[in-house]
């Protein structure tokens, strides 16, 4: 029998915490409370393709470009390099961490860490609606002036310490994960993947055939679940900050699911029942995984993959 | 008869020019006009590696690194997660220019960039002596802190406009390219693989087997050599702002060499008629890859590679 295939997809929160600065300490600390958890799917036997977001460190990126520039005038590099430059050392400090753990576990396995480009569909929607905030928050003088000059788009941002003027960008969907054939082939002789970083590398083809690179940002989960369906994952996880799915989550009729059908959980999405920013995206990605053929799609907290007592599994069909 | 694999890297000028700012648009050209010299190896049906430097870029970084902990109080990354930015970063822009270049050639070939982990020994005499220079320039006083701070060594560096204090770090000489062997499986499949940017993540391993990040920087050339003397490369070219290698480079005998053997040019290395800082340590990275079994290193301009007139062809024994 063929070894199972296993996609998981690690949360923001799994590399760095809300209430951290973001030290690389701080990181490859979280990095391996996270991956640790991973190893029963490698004793297992699972062959294995890890994938990451990228929203806190992509944003310092951004930052230290803007610094860049007002400080010593080095020219900023676009957002699409930017998130190039996250896949590049997010994947390298996974992949790091991740080999001393296998040390440590005595498991013999390779692990490659690809630079991963997605492509988009220019014609996307979120093209003329930007929604995704990225980067620092700028005044309205600011902000208008980089409008002008590099036709940058803006939403007011309310915080509670620093409101001000934030940069959106689209974020189309996921049509195809380049190299998922190269991905599938060496994942399938063994070799751990780190893929699909931060969603991806946004790029289009324009008329011409020729790639070019597309100013917005991927959901990394989406992302991941386009990968997996592609190449025939039998599942795929998704590591976040909470254990469960909830219906109706911090309300007072909150209810926790610890088994999902596909059509129930198709209705609570239509009902509106997850959170729109945050829990329903990823519900959308797994659904998008078990309709294509996936066995079974996981949602859980991101230090506790391993524990079985947590987490939400979505067939589709209940099995209990 | 097995196809011919050829390892090729770019140099920083293959990238970014001395006299140019560095913007995105500025570094596509000119790898645009570097990787169309490489059509003639894929046309000739070469299996083919590229690495890259990434002098100018990871500067660049680490300046910005500094400008955000200065203006955003943003933890600043560590050499080893600044070198891997650089990979995504430049490996990304690489692998798309690429792919553009054999839609325009209507090449059909996969390619893929690899995050790539460099082995060193800490023992190794360059961790007594850094000398690599990166970085910004600092006052005497702002070093002093950074001294004191953060261990970090620091030479004096005096230059036209600017002279002050430059932080140095260790080159020590690269033993291992981590997954080298999944580099040459792609490769003999006919994938191109962008690996061992700027030299590599330069690593060590602990006495307990684990990986730890060194604060070096590792020469890509001899790094390159290592990878392509490890998976028996047919060939390795070193691509560089000049056309040949010269004896007594802007010197009043200065010699071009077209064509150069194994025993003459260990002993013109001997004699230190090559440039010490500049084309001294290419020779030997070439003087290696023909050692190991190689059959021929090439150093020659990055835009002239696909012309035969330019280069010099180092062999074992002279061809002509």
């Amino acid at each position: 029998m063929e070894k199972k295939l296993a996609v998981v997809a690690l949360g923001g929160n799994a590399l760095l915490r809300g209430y951290q600065i973001g030290t690389i300490k701080e990181q490859e600390k979280n990095a391996e409370d996270t991956l640790r958890n991973l190893m029963f799917l490698l004793k297992g036997g699972y062959d294995l393709i890890i994938s990451h977001g990228n929203g806190p460190q992509v944003g310092n990126i951004l930052m230290r470009n803007d610094a860049g520039e007002q400080v010593y005038n080095i020219a900023q590099m676009p957002l699409d390099v930017c998130v190039a430059d996250s896949q590049g050392g997010i994947g390298y400090m996974l992949e790091r961490v991740l080999r001393n753990l296998l040390n440590q576990y005595k498991i013999d396995r390779e692990i490659v860490t690809l630079v991963t480009i997605v492509e988009v569909d220019i014609e996307d929607e979120a093209f003329k609606n930007p929604r995704k905030r990225v980067g620092k928050i700028y005044t309205k003088k600011e902000a208008d002036k980089l409008t002008a000059d590099k036709g940058w788009m803006f939403k007011e941002e309310i915080k509670e310490k620093l409101s001000g003027w934030r940069r959106v960008v689209p974020s189309p969907v996921p049509k195809r994960v380049l190299n998922s054939h190269v991905i599938e082939s060496m994942a399938r002789q063994g070799t751990i993947v780190i893929a699909v970083g931060g969603g991806g590398v946004p790029v289009y083809f324009d008329k011409h055939g020729n790639l070019q690179s597309a100013e917005a940002v991927i959901d990394k989960d989406s992302a991941s679940s386009v990968l997996a369906s592609k190449i025939g994952a039998d599942e795929f996880y998704v590591l976040t900050d909470v254990p469960f799915v909830y219906l109706n989550y911090k309300k007072e009729n909150q209810e926790t699911k610890e088994f999902l059908n596909y059509s129930d959980t198709k209705k609570y999405l239509e009902q509106r029942m997850f959170g729109e920013g945050s829990m329903a995206p990823k519900i959308k990605s797994c659904l998008n995984f078990i309709e294509k053929g996936g066995s079974m799609a996981v949602i859980t907290e991101a230090t506790k993959l391993d524990n079985k007592n947590y987490g939400t599994k979505i067939t589709k069909e209940y099995t209990k």
